[in-house]
């Protein structure tokens, strides 16, 4: 898979650890709700803002969210 | 300093020790030198597919390269 897709994915299994809904991790992060949900159906290129934003958002730092992204290679 | 500088100190320093120049390493990944310089200059808020685009060519993977960044810190 790619990573785009990837990290999509991690990004919503480090939300589920932290027990968060999209809903409430969007709000939490002022993102709106459908593009969360995009951005983890890896359907989003996202900027680096955006990803800094969200690792942030995750209690995780980028590197940490890309090392599990690169694991499901 | 902001992530955005970091990656782009990081960029260098990883291109440096592979002995590339700006030029050289803009045209083997097919990046415009002038865009690459203003990305280690950390002027751009890199898309992922950049990101990884730049990674791959440094014979590296994304976290690494941000786990470098974040190391500035």
């Amino acid at each position: 898979m790619n990573l785009q897709t990837n990290l999509g994915i991690a990004i919503k299994e480090f939300r589920n650890n932290l027990g968060l809904s999209q809903e409430k991790f969007a709000l939490s992060i002022e993102m709106d709700r459908t593009y969360l949900a995009s951005v983890e159906a890896g359907k989003r290129n996202l900027s680096l803002a955006n990803i800094e934003k969200i690792a942030r958002g995750l209690n995780t730092n980028v590197s940490e969210l890309f090392a599990k992204a690169e694991s499901y290679n």
